[in-house]
């Protein structure tokens, strides 16, 4: 075999996989979808709710969990978090017929959201379901659909503002969309390019540690809505994805235990972001220099978000770090030879 | 230096530290703690509340996860679980005055928790404290103190039970309890005794494996309330207490990124309970041993907790899996020559 000078220039390029007006229209597609969240949120309001439970299985279990976190801060309405197999199995005495059920999924198929959607309609409640599929069976079970291709936590994060909005508790609604309308998709897509270098640069180094230390675990720290972005980045994306191994960790759960196994080579990534519980993902940062030197520090903060107030930046926080999971994704890809979307055993074995 | 064989025998012994009396002694002093229980709860009750909330850090969120799990699935009272330390940074909007807040805590002084309790007061609720050290600031801090040395699952379990008891909801109430009395010490030495020629030679294995492998985490899996049991003994004994990496993770959780990280070698311990959420984890009983030689699976059913009724093993899986660890934590303290309670950084450094 010879060598081809030009396989290499083309699997290790700059900004690998970056489509600028891609991310922007992706991005504004999300955002349209609004008109349809208020109106079916205007009908559910009018029928009535004693309760809505964000509900779901690993990755939209963590992105359930971003909204109740948000949620909880935030509103004074009953808002609660549940795992799908769980709830299928323990069930929860609190659960009403008047409950409002959110669910979400890409594929429309997944057996345990599947089940729980039959659970729910025989305990008498209702589903607002966000399913990009909407042939998919999910779609079907759904009493309320919303269907459109990605942007989940944006769409669970515009469901968020208008149930607050509704509740008399988000006087500027108005004004962060139209913010978000002018300005997210470009302020998203110039958070992967400018980390871009570093992306590519820091997945070559872990890449390189990772041939010596081969099950070494990278962890991940996050804190508030940053804690299901840890999460979800390090089992739905890296181990999922890349099977490499991981474990996160809530910020404030890290000096209970976590801390003591953290030496000089750790690898650790802390995620901070703008919301009320930033100190405790601070506090992380302030403590980890002092025993690793394996530690990267992703702080939202860094990023300008042009056009985007002040006010705003902590609600979005968790969508700003996962651009940046964009290229550090990009690069695992390329730097393992491992396309992200092979799996192992998910959905080829029986179990 | 000569070869003593007698300090290697003192060294490797059978039932490290295990003293049968001792443990039905403690058992029956926690058990004792109910009338306390009972009286603080009618004072309560009588009071008024609406809400409960089991609020902790570490290890005290732990137990308080498995309360609140308890509850979830047996009582239609509202019990939540918070997270001190996230509480006090991102708050709840749906605390009110009428909240009652339960603590628990050994040594009465942890940061986090003092903070909890001064800002609980602030929004005018009350604490009940389940405070070991009855000097403390976080005894002083508690409106309602109850203080007993250990048995922290005990005391939450008989909490809950009374809870629903008074609610109308447990009618083997007293039965119930009358067998723990009778039955419950003597049970759990029976477990340890049981267990322990496996968990000496279980440690040996998994201590050679980490010579080889010294980073390689040892992944626990658990459902319902022995997902708890598996967050805590992976950070709070092995993490914290032996400085071994671990990893924990819900069983419904497992078969959405985790699983894809398991090979012929992964470490995993797959804890099984008697709870409703049990099919959950015999699910990645069934998958694992497709694809890791070194797992082991920890099941509840396998005790004969003689003169405990079928009916209320499920509410005492995670307090027998405690016994099971008692025995496997003390042949990594002897094993690994590194003596539980020192600490690397704990309270030793500022951060």
């Amino acid at each position: 075999m010879t060598f081809q000078k030009g396989i290499w220039q083309e699997a290790d390029p700059v900004l690998k996989g970056f489509n600028e007006q891609e991310i922007i229209d992706g991005v504004n597609a999300g955002l349209a979808v609004r008109q349809l969240i208020e109106k079916t949120v205007d009908e559910i309001w009018k029928e009535g709710f004693d309760a809505v439970w964000f509900m779901g299985i690993g990755g939209t279990w963590a992105s359930g969990m971003q909204a109740e976190i948000y949620m909880r801060g935030h509103s004074s309405l009953p808002v609660y978090l549940g795992n799908a197999a769980e709830f299928l199995t323990i069930g929860d005495k609190k659960f009403t017929p008047k409950t409002l059920v959110v669910i979400s999924s890409v594929s429309g198929t997944t057996t345990e959201m599947v089940d729980l959607a039959a659970r729910v309609h025989e305990l008498g409640a209702k589903i607002l379901g966000f399913i990009d599929n909407e042939k998919s069976i999910l779609a079907q079970q759904s009493d309320y659909l919303i269907s459109a291709k990605g942007n989940d936590a944006l769409k669970f994060l515009m469901l968020c503002n208008y149930l607050m909005y509704k509740n008399g508790e988000f006087d500027e609604y108005e004004r962060f969309n139209a913010e978000m309308e002018a300005h997210l998709g470009r302020a998203l897509a110039a958070v992967e390019k400018e980390t871009d270098d570093w992306a590519r640069s820091y997945v070559k180094k872990q890449a390189s540690f990772r041939e010596q230390n081969p099950d070494y675990p990278i962890y991940f720290v996050g804190s508030g809505m940053l804690y299901p972005t840890a999460y979800s980045m390090a089992m739905c994306s890296w181990e999922e994805g890349f099977w490499l191994r991981t474990k996160s960790i809530a910020a404030q759960e890290f000096f209970h235990g976590m801390m003591e196994v953290v030496v000089k080579d750790t690898p650790l990534i802390i995620l901070i972001g703008e919301d009320a519980s930033r100190p405790l993902a601070e506090r992380v940062a302030r403590f980890v220099p002092q025993v690793s030197e394996n530690y990267v520090i992703l702080d939202t903060k860094e990023f300008e978000l042009d056009g985007l107030a002040e006010e705003f930046r902590s609600a979005l926080s968790h969508i700003v770090m996962r651009s940046v999971f964009m290229r550090l994704n990009a690069y695992w890809e390329l730097e393992l030879r491992h396309p992200r979307r092979i799996r192992r055993y998910y959905r080829q074995l029986k179990y």
